[in-house]
């Protein structure tokens, strides 16, 4: 496997990007992104688990059930979301807009959204939009596409790897965007992902579902979840390799291609979240069960006082075991296990013996990890989430 | 009933109490409470749920099953949790110096402690400490007592009622202690609570079940439940009442009596919230069940962005409605609505017709109260919860 040097979502073959600004945020920002492929794609998709969904993720679920796909239309600066009948007629004016200028069916185009929720989308504008952008389709306008999703991201994230199948080359390109209101399952996060592999359209949803769970799903900013995330993963076939099933030898090296991918768009996000100052991987062993693993992860990436002691660099693992307490999982107090980076903070549930100074110099870095070893069975888990700051609040207290 | 001026709790009959500073905290703060009763008391109790417990704790669980209790001894300072085997031993040991002191057996003292966790307790001070606050005891030091229990609390909180059963004065007083780590299950607080009046032991135990779910189990600070937390009830029945059992015509008013001075004792936390600027009375009505709406009210309590557009005085009612979707709670989009203080919010799903700069006035209120009604049933919860500001962020990345 091979990463492509600016690599984009356009890296794959038959892949036209466009990202333009249509006037729903100020001063000219970039706010529509056009993704088009010039053959029909298979599609696999994951979308928000929240129960209030936005009007373009309705739409885009039953689009996405057909399983081909043309085109991704996205705009970011508002979300369409708790928008009523209008926001419904919006979205598919999106996406008759779109089809209309490529001239395909209507239930072909997906359509997301990104940003504030509650206001009414200014959907002359972004008619409009559409069609600028539909003139500006290239393959070098990836980047464009890119930086048309960000809201409160500061940086742009994308990449592409190049792989060999078959002695054919296939190429997986992707962008994300997500800075808050991130948490499994997936949150504000808009992915696409690229593909000129030829796969089987059922075995490429299952891809989806699978390796969402495994990246997107394992970062945490801030423990809310979206009305209006959405990863989409479209594969057109233009690499011309025998066709990707089950049975196929060399699955694997898509699937893995696939995997790190959606792991470093994942990571963009996460190294990206709002304001925040440390990244801190949370690996949680010997749980009774996989479940109680997650549990007591996902209390962890949720604790305001575990965060906020992150964001002043203090190993305060008294914070940490008080939430291994109350985090649901069965735990017996006098197994646990806590080590920063490697060094042992806490042995049998008191402290350990590496002083606090060593441990000090751990937290201080941007990125470590903790390891939490319950000793009680094989169950594992593993989370990516970000400190509490200032910052944070400073910045989500606004209007 | 009849609020007391300047209450606390040796204000009913057979109760002594003092707060001294025995070296734990520095520059001579007061760090340790005691609490006796000339009589034997009843005693209901109720500890945190978090499955690691500190030592203070497992002892009293052990005392207070037992139902008959002559003193509380209390430390701040330090949490006496995720301390092992030499933990226990000092629990053990506060126990023993007071039913030493006292002359009565070790079974008949509880004990607590609140402060940061896995520090090793400086039991000689504390022992010491325990000696000088028995020679201290004193109608007059309830005060002294509420005092001593504090850490990061910058109000001391007590209150006491008087009413009259059977023409006999009864008296309810009680402390309490708590700012941060507050989320129900209880978090670290500590309240104790006296009384003099006659009633049933299992009787009382069952009240104190029953009245902190509705009181101390009804505030969220910051989403954390503590190691430590304790609620014990005593009473001694000194007021000479004809015993109060399930039967007794008047046992209504104790309840109501009791469930005041509960519920003023955790308004008096939720108001000293570790640097908050907000309290927010969260009701969820219409859910398919009580279960669904505390889901609800849990989630808003927990959420980050939620909890930081209220520090920033903004109705932002879209995070709201995302908190609602991802709570896990049964709800159909366009049958929710949202009040801020009686104002629409949110009908059916979407913006009302309340203009911002109204819903604006509410949220700059120090205490509003949110509606939020899911149309779907009978479920109700209510739940008060704080903000999330700056201040608790930078107070909590401290060392």
């Amino acid at each position: 496997m091979k990463w492509l040097k600016e690599g984009s979502i356009t890296s794959p073959q038959g892949f036209a990007a466009a990202g333009i600004s249509c006037g729903i945020k100020a001063k000219k920002k970039k706010d529509l992104a056009l993704i088009v492929s010039e053959a029909e794609a298979s599609v696999g998709a994951a979308f928000t688990t929240n129960r209030i969904k936005a009007a373009p993720v309705k739409l885009s679920m039953q689009n996405a059930k057909r399983g081909v796909v043309k085109a991704i239309v996205a705009n970011s600066g508002n979300a369409n979301a708790c928008t009523g009948v209008s926001g419904i007629r919006d979205a598919r004016s999106m996406v008759e807009k779109v089809a209309a200028l490529i001239g395909c069916s209507r239930n072909k185009i997906l359509v997301c959204s990104t940003g504030p929720i509650g206001k009414a989308m200014p959907i002359q504008l972004v008619l409009a939009g559409i069609e600028k952008a539909f003139k500006r389709l290239s393959r070098l306008e990836g980047s464009s596409a890119a930086k048309a999703i960000r809201t409160t991201d500061t940086t742009t994230k994308q990449c592409a790897v190049e792989i060999v199948v078959n002695g054919k080359r296939i190429r997986i390109g992707g962008m994300a965007k997500g800075a808050g209101m991130i948490h499994p399952n997936m949150a504000t996060m808009l992915s696409f992902i690229s593909s000129d592999a030829l796969i089987d359209r059922k075995l490429l949803q299952h891809l989806t579902t699978e390796l969402v769970q495994e990246t997107f799903n394992r970062i945490s900013v801030d423990g809310d979840t979206s009305t209006n995330d959405t990863v989409i993963v479209l594969a057109n076939g233009l690499a011309e390799n025998e066709i990707l099933t089950n049975e196929h030898p060399e699955l694997e090296t898509f699937k893995n291609a696939l995997r790190e991918v959606m792991a470093r768009l994942a990571q963009k996000i996460i190294q990206d979240g709002e304001c925040i100052s440390h990244v801190v991987n949370v690996q949680i062993q010997g749980a009774s069960s996989a479940i109680d693993a997650k549990k007591v992860a996902d209390a962890i990436a949720r604790s305001p006082l575990v965060k906020s002691s992150w964001a002043g660099n203090d190993p305060n693992w008294g914070r940490l075991m008080d939430v291994i307490g109350f985090s649901g999982a069965k735990v017996r107090e006098e197994l646990i296990d806590v080590f920063y980076d490697g060094l042992c903070a806490v042995k049998g549930g008191t402290a350990g013996c590496v002083p606090p100074s060593r441990l000090r110099r751990v937290a201080k870095k941007r990125n470590y990890g903790i390891v939490i070893d319950l000793h009680l069975g094989k169950g594992t888990y593993e989370i990516w989430a970000n400190d509490l700051t200032v910052g944070y609040v400073k910045f989500n207290m606004g209007e």
